[in-house]
């Protein structure tokens, strides 16, 4: 069993998976450290992302592995993969093209709670392409 | 029930927390964009963060509420708070002094996966303050 210690000050990467065998992944431009998206691994996920060099997560709605773009094209490059504290989080630093999430913006945090509210949403970025050509969807 | 879409292009707020009332939150420098760390908020730590203005998370071992830098002293002061597209991730953008993870770096992201290995993790940070001291232990 690894010690709270080695875990925080080792070297040897040790992700701990939930009780559900997952992992938060946070994608983060690179080049801007803009936070893109975040996504769940599960070990085959993780060891993918590391072996081909893109991100691939485990999709929790659909239950299966997802490589990033497979379908929209809008792939990332893993540049660099960091590892928090405790090992529960990882972050990877990503090269991208234009438009990461899948309503059209280039983050998924395209949205800020307005100054004062506990409710209201205001918009925060413009849509960077167009969902439904992308996705070949009506 | 709220739709898909409201839920995506909505400006609604409508968190949703998983199964055991809780939401991710990314604690994210709004000066550098350096991630710092990641927590989780149930109802009530995001209720406090939005009221207070400072990152009140809740803590899955102790089960409990913390206030960040309730015992170090390093807060931080919540200057936006961002929600992803489907609602089930938060962002929040915070000032902060120096050192907000507990094992003395900047930020709780301080080492990285080396080049080509699975298993062997790179320290990318010094640390910058001195966790010793600043938690009252030996």
């Amino acid at each position: 069993m690894e010690s709270k210690q080695m875990i925080e000050e080792g070297s040897q990467f040790s992700p701990k998976f939930d009780a559900n065998g997952l992992i938060p992944a946070i994608a983060q431009d690179a080049s801007t450290g803009e936070v893109l998206m975040v996504a769940w691994m599960n070990q085959e996920a993780l060891d993918r992302t590391i072996k081909t060099g893109r991100a691939t997560y485990y999709s929790r709605s659909r239950k299966k592995l997802w490589k990033k773009g497979e379908e929209s094209g809008h792939v990332q490059t893993v540049q660099r993969i960091l590892v928090d504290c405790d090992q529960d989080c990882l972050i990877l630093k990503v090269a991208v093209d234009q438009g990461q999430c899948h309503v059209g913006y280039q983050s998924c945090f395209y949205r800020a709670l307005k100054p004062a509210s506990k409710t209201d949403l205001e918009f925060i970025a413009e849509k960077v392409y167009d969902p439904k050509a992308a996705y070949k969807k009506e």
